[in-house]
């Protein structure tokens, strides 16, 4: 019995995991570390068990779920996250973990074993929505970021990382990064609108933009809105208006893949007839060409500087992410599109727009993605989308992709 | 004994009212009909019984207390308010009660009756800052809202006023407008750099600048900042930072005694990697002249419809507060810069650049404004300051203009 993977059976394991922290509307509200994410943890980790794999949970949270090979070789490793951001969709990581079960699932139905050994793995607070770094776990797991400092990340309300790992039962033993696989591969929703715009399958994915997060904190006077005059002002709201709308002149000028966003926003007192003098905003940057990113983080401090000396407002700048962009193996690269055409899938190369675990992951070893549309590109959105056969052709071409590499020398 | 007013009890009852949601820094926290407010009415209400005054509270919680006078005529009044904004200063609003008291006193001390009755008032929710409309005890108090509208207006917690009036033991019985004054004058700080700025003593104050309050709630569409073109995007917070650009560059282009600012701005899900689907925001539009307050309104108007296109969002538009500019009663501005050239103070003639419960009194009687300078304009900040010799003019002023008004026919 050649084995394959059953569409329906991923349909409903992305079902079942969509229930936990379950929003209205749909959508999934997992953050990172939370009880909602113990729980799926717990469900994933069950699942994993019951496929016989053996489950290792490192000291960042990461947890790794191994079918052994008839040789004692690197494994081919796939995966993603299974947090989410507060809006979360339903797809959005749990796709890759999912579909990664069911690629075993079918070998197991199929009394088949590869030669390699097959990873499963999902990594610890890919999303940094509620503690930054984003890709946590991905980063240390190859050795880009130490465990005390992830540790010691804590979100807004100051609880941190390490101390949430202890509560939710997933401060592992095993040392990050303990598997260098022989290959990593991570299947993913689009989760922009470029595939669905022009009714393509399968994404070839070829690099991921770089990234920078910056978080503003400004200083102003706060003053009564109808006695100051404007040439008096010391308004910190205007400088976060001013940066909003620059960069998205910004991000227009440079075009290509330049994307410029003012994510987050507060002011103090926030009060109607009262000039703001404190703004709290952050503006998140990213391009696949590092020398233009570094363009718009110059041209952006460039604004800054000058508003805040015109405006005679403090600001403080504070570096929250920032990764270079990233290319993937060009040979696996190759390989992915192999695949999907020997499905009869279309097929188009491009970048991510967003981060991965997969870029950490191509620091230890050969790497890929690939992408299946997302409808109207929505995604951190409740009413993130894929279609249910785009879901299952992702799946069979990760399967497939698994599968060569799982043979191979 | 010729009455006089004493300066230092003047300022020790400033100090005294400021002990009540006293804040660090120096300022004070007593928004409308809270725990704190009702703790300064306290006060102030047995102070004014102390000093014999005839207290009312009426419908919409003004207390106004009256002296008798030789006569039973309409009385002179004076007043203001003790409320605070949630970041407020010792002398907005206080300073002009306590020197209606400090007039009572030294009449008081000296065993002098007056022709007219003197009465103090001071009214209900000047600040806004809770409850909107601002100024609405006053504006009920000369007829320009009715009672139901007023009781029915409800904070962000959705708590009604009527319900906090009984609360705090504040919804009197009387009439508001039940008396009606044979002229209504009110002493205040600036909150502005005029004075402060040209080293005057005393503002002569002609009008007061209209006002136009206005809510914006904006829908578009979150998504991923990574994933999503520039072209494609739905980005609420971006209409509400050019609006903040916008007014900023109206103000000055208009120039004259425009001001525009946007105090208050929420977006959702704020989140640095999601494009906000949801952008509240307030616009706080004053001027001197009516028709160019109505342009300023009929530009901001047109951008808010013009990026509303070109970014595809939905826009809701409420009006907060609108009221028109005041002129003051030329005669009795007349006889306040007459005072104070009288004590040898430096006077200049200004509008008003906030609102205050004078312009509403203007609708039922004479009415005039006197201010003293605010040190770097600071108001509606904890550092908000008045010089003493500043305070102590200014009450003198305002009791000989009492005094001759109440020997007046």
């Amino acid at each position: 019995m050649a084995p394959t993977i059953d569409g329906v059976r991923l349909l409903k394991a992305l079902d079942e995991l969509a229930q936990v922290g379950a929003t209205e509307g749909g959508g999934c509200a997992r953050l990172a570390l939370s009880d909602e994410d113990k729980a799926g943890r717990d469900l994933v980790v069950g699942w994993m068990r019951a496929l016989g794999l053996k489950v290792g949970v490192d000291a960042i949270g990461n947890v790794i779920g191994v079918r052994a090979g008839r040789e004692d070789l690197p494994p081919v490793m796939t995966g993603s996250h299974i947090d989410t951001v507060r809006t979360g969709g339903r797809y959005d990581g749990n796709y890759g973990v999912l579909a990664g079960l069911e690629v075993v699932r079918a070998l197991n139905a199929a009394k088949m074993t590869t030669r390699r050994p097959i990873a499963v793995a999902f990594f610890t607070n890919e999303e940094g929505a509620r503690f930054q770094p984003d890709m946590m776990g991905s980063l240390v797991y190859a050795g880009g970021l130490g465990l005390n400092e992830a540790y010691a990340a804590a979100d807004s309300e100051g609880i941190a990382v390490g101390d949430e790992l202890r509560r939710i039962g997933y401060l592992g033993t095993v040392r990050p990064g303990a598997i260098r696989p022989h290959a990593f591969l991570e299947l993913h929703i689009e989760q922009g609108p470029i595939l669905d715009e022009e009714k393509i399958r399968i994404g070839v994915v070829e690099s991921v933009q770089g990234i920078s997060w910056t978080e503003y904190t400004v200083g102003g006077v706060s003053n009564h809105a109808g006695t100051t005059p404007m040439r008096l002002r010391r308004d910190a709201g205007y400088l976060a208006a001013s940066v909003t709308v620059f960069v998205r002149r910004l991000a227009r000028e440079m075009g290509g893949h330049q994307v410029a966003t003012v994510g987050t926003l507060s002011l103090r007192p926030n009060l109607i007839n009262v000039v703001p003098n404190l703004a709290v905003f952050t503006v998140d940057l990213r391009n696949t060409d590092d020398a233009l990113l570094k363009e718009a983080e110059t041209r952006l401090a460039a604004h800054v500087r000058e508003v805040a000396r015109e405006e005679r407002l403090a600001v403080e700048s504070r570096s929250l992410a920032r990764f270079e962009p990233v290319a993937f193996d060009a040979g696996l690269v190759d390989r992915v599109e192999h695949h999907a055409r020997g499905l009869s899938l279309s097929t188009r190369r491009m970048p991510s727009g967003a981060g991965h675990d997969a870029q950490m992951m191509q620091r230890l070893c050969p790497t890929a993605m690939i992408f299946v549309p997302s409808v109207a590109g929505l995604s951190h959105n409740v009413r993130e989308h894929t279609e249910p056969a785009d879901l299952v052709a992702g799946a069979e071409v990760l399967f497939n992709l698994v599968l060569e590499l799982a043979e191979s020398g």
